[in-house]
């Protein structure tokens, strides 16, 4: 038996697959055109920037933000004037080929980096080297390694980098095991996030050989190889229970829930894209509470058309039939940057040109996603949904700008929903305090937390110096979002909440016991929010 | 009879004062040490640096925030790894001495900038050779050359950078006059924040000889070169109705105000250092409503001791006597940086380590400076104020900070005051929002309203991409400060305010109906905020 650091939660059993990475062949030899080295090194940055903007998303999608700023600084690490000066003096100083130059440039910073006195500047050597295989695989032609998996396997390494992490294919690694790392390493965080039971820093992992029978337990940090058919039987039972725990939860799939007051609650999801819908359908959802749409805008070196935002909309809304599909538009700036638009440095970008404001200064942009959302409106129940809306004049001219995309649809003799219901959320706390006044002019809220909380308590949450203080149970908070929903249903509409707030279950009560309309949540959070809403006493079963 | 671009109102009669740059020799000379020399530039720059954080303090307490941001760019050129990795490469592989590296490299920028086709990045020239010249006047050890007038005059140039303005001897200066710039340039808008009259973009400016008398017309652009007797009068006519009007605020100095409630409503100043005091005192100041303590430890090289802070605060709180003098602790961070406190780089610094926050990470120099206030408030009337204040358990640890502070004096015998009122800022909505609970802990209240507003609305006011929604009437701001004022009288304690819009005078009738307690204004402000509460219904003279 080894023993590791518990990293993230559940038992596995399954064959060990010892992962090696390909040791990739860097040519040596001298570069014939300089020309020709520099134009590749930056079509490798540019490419590896691409790469990095969609593993980005994905990983922001699929775990959550905090893992996905592991991706942002990789993206930073690649704008360093120093760095990309270092490999492009190895070119021109010293003939270096591209994957060389990057490799002698890498070497360079790793080594400082890994000799400071300090654990977090030498976590970020994990990183350079992490970004720097990235460019050199790019340089090289080659594609990414590890999506090869055919069997369930867990996976042993020495290490994971957080981009070997992000791009596990799930439904194959059952679980895993790493030599190095800490409960706070990246690759560790990424585990939890993704609900794969992992043990890290586990010294002796060098014992495990291919096609090893192991048990891995990542409540304790155990792992045993090839072990008495008991101990197994003893696991396997252990494992049930657990899975058992899981499948309980399938019970709630097709439940609906009223409040005792009468009003319907229901349970939707959040996507990013078209890949995001089958896990939310599978739960069982009532419907999309939020579409993110700038994930179509990222990764990507121009602007989607509108023909192409209205094929993925409509088809997102014909999936759903009748159920509601809010789509949010796009919502960039801040910490969601898209290179094409040419977007201004910030020294404070969260309280920047975002999301609404930045569309009204790019209106062609804005009036594309419009047209496109109108006419996939006819295909199905779309609902549309301005975000960073503080002022009333905002959202006027929103919907001003909205009614004369209608009008010229229906001039152009274009079919559109030509009723679909208008919502905002509340995000921004001089919102969230002016929702009487708001909730007159729009159908629907949906209450923000992530950015409502970070404003209201002057917070950045991805600042590890002060995230300490991000706290969405503050009363501050929690009056804001009770006053929101009781200005929603005093006007007539409902209200409902697409942070992560909505996905805690740690929240739920408090949530229904203001008589939140709608929990929007992330995938897998679907059954586990119903389970919590089958609690209250103040909700029945439909 | 000249004609230029009317950008700051006002008159001005007076003779004229051309301004001729002193030609700076610069030395072609090869360097004798590349090692001496590259000392010699590391030293010029973090000179360069203090200096600018030095006028970077006072412009921001003179003139204002934004004007200050001039010379936080300035900063940003000298921390440009490119801009400087230039430099150094003149002296390492041309044996360039300092001053003729940093020209060449300013010359191969400057040259960059304005063959630009876009107005904004032309002007990035000027800031470039503005702080190049700072570097070069430095690295040759002089001083700067623009504080020795002796009489009162106009001053005429071809253009004056930032820094010309930010320096000027406002007392020496009664107007300028310059070849270019517009309306919106720097200096104009610095000359309009000063209330000196300027006129810009004056083509015929060689026109002018030194010592000819001039007629300023900072309203109409007009320049009148020695003009007629009769035109003299006529304008000197002009200009005494207008320092009438300026005189006429006098009579506004003895008087005191109350509600007719019962509540009395004082006029108190902000200040940022001991010099402020006296135009305040001139105006008839009630107090200090804001010690801005940050502007002790900017622009130097190391923490002020206990000692010297001591002095400070018990200076202003003799001169004071009985009027109250609220000391706010520390509030760094976010646009403001203390280069030898090694703060962290933040990607959203508003919303980061600032403040007290950052307080509670350096505790020990957080306890010197509450020691200090502790024992100064012995020699009069000092309050104590904590600044960005989010959570209730912030408030009680910093009390408890204080506490201890307390108890350690008295057990080393110094003289301290021990009833020495303690405040808090209302500047982060949560704060606000639970100002009902916050008042139950503290002597009274101080609203800062530019940190507020940004918040409330996540508007960053110094991002000219949003500055235009930053609104201090939007209705949920001014529904914090409504209900945070409520809160106060509700639990019977005061509530002030030294945020901008104290110093308003389009805001005064709104919070004077709110029954404000405390307007803090900038110095010039005390007169007309105290002509405006003499026009409110509710208010009446003492």
């Amino acid at each position: 038996m080894l023993k590791g650091i518990a990293a993230s939660n559940g038992f596995a059993i399954g064959k060990a697959f010892l992962m090696t990475k390909k040791g990739i062949h860097i040519d040596e030899e001298k570069a014939e055109s300089m020309d020709d080295e520099l134009n590749r090194l930056r079509d490798t940055v540019s490419k590896t920037l691409v790469e990095l903007d969609n593993i980005y998303n994905k990983t922001k999608i699929d775990i959550g933000d905090k893992e996905a700023m592991i991706f942002e600084s990789h993206k930073m690490m690649l704008e360093d004037p120093e760095y990309i000066a270092h490999i492009k003096k190895n070119i021109q100083e010293k003939q270096h080929q591209v994957p060389y130059a990057i490799q002698k440039a890498t070497d360079f910073y790793v080594d400082i980096f890994e000799k400071m006195d300090n654990p977090y500047m030498r976590e970020r050597a994990v990183d350079i080297k992490d970004v720097a295989d990235r460019m050199i695989r790019i340089s090289l032609g080659e594609s990414t390694e590890i999506c090869h998996l055919t069997d369930q396997v867990i996976l042993i390494a020495r290490d994971l980098t957080p981009s070997d992490t992000a791009e596990l294919d799930k439904s194959k690694v059952k679980a895993f095991v790493t030599q190095v790392g800490s409960t706070t390493s990246h690759s560790a965080i990424m585990a939890h996030s993704m609900g794969i039971p992992a043990v890290v820093g586990c010294q002796l992992v060098d014992k495990i050989s291919d096609g090893d029978l192991l048990i891995v337990d990542g409540f304790t940090g155990n792992i045993i190889i090839n072990p008495e058919k008991k101990v197994i039987q003893a696991y396997e039972r252990q494992l049930e229970t657990y899975q058992e725990e899981v499948k309980a939860l399938k019970k709630y799939k097709p439940l609906r829930f009223n409040y005792t007051s009468g009003r319907h609650v229901s349970v939707a999801g959040n996507i990013g894209s078209i890949d995001d819908l089958e896990l939310l359908l599978e739960q069982g959802t009532e419907g999309i509470g939020l579409f993110r749409t700038e994930f179509l805008f990222m990764g990507r070196t121009e602007m989607p058309s509108e023909e192409e935002q209205f094929e993925i909309y409509k088809h997102v809304a014909e999936t759903m039939k009748d159920k509601p599909v809010i789509i949010r538009t796009l919502d960039i700036g801040g910490d969601k940057i898209i290179p094409y638009m040419n977007m201004p440095d910030e020294e404070n970008p969260f309280m920047g040109l975002r999301a609404l404001r930045l569309c009204f200064k790019e209106i062609e942009v804005f009036k594309t996603q419009l047209r496109a959302i109108l006419r996939a409106g006819y295909y199905g129940n779309i609902h549309i949904m301005f975000p960073m809306i503080g002022a009333m004049d905002e959202l006027l001219k929103a919907k001003t700008i909205l009614e004369t995309c209608k009008h010229t649809l229906l001039e152009q003799g274009i079919p559109l929903s030509n009723h679909l219901p208008v919502g905002m959320m509340i995000e921004i706390p001089a919102a969230a305090i002016c929702a009487r006044d708001f909730a007159k002019e729009v159908d629907f809220f949906s209450i923000g937390t992530n950015d409502l909380i970070q404003y209201t308590l002057a917070v950045d949450r991805m600042n590890v110096d002060v995230s300490g203080l991000y706290n969405p149970y503050h009363p501050g908070v929690l009056h804001l979002i009770q006053s929101t929903i009781q200005a929603a249903h005093e006007a007539g509409i409902w209200c409902g909440m697409c942070g992560e707030m909505a996905s805690d279950i740690e929240a739920t009560s408090l949530l229904a016991k203001m008589e939140l309309d709608e929990f929007s949540v992330t995938g897998n959070a679907i059954l586990k929010i119903k389970e919590q809403l089958s609690y209250q006493t103040n909700i029945t079963v439909e």
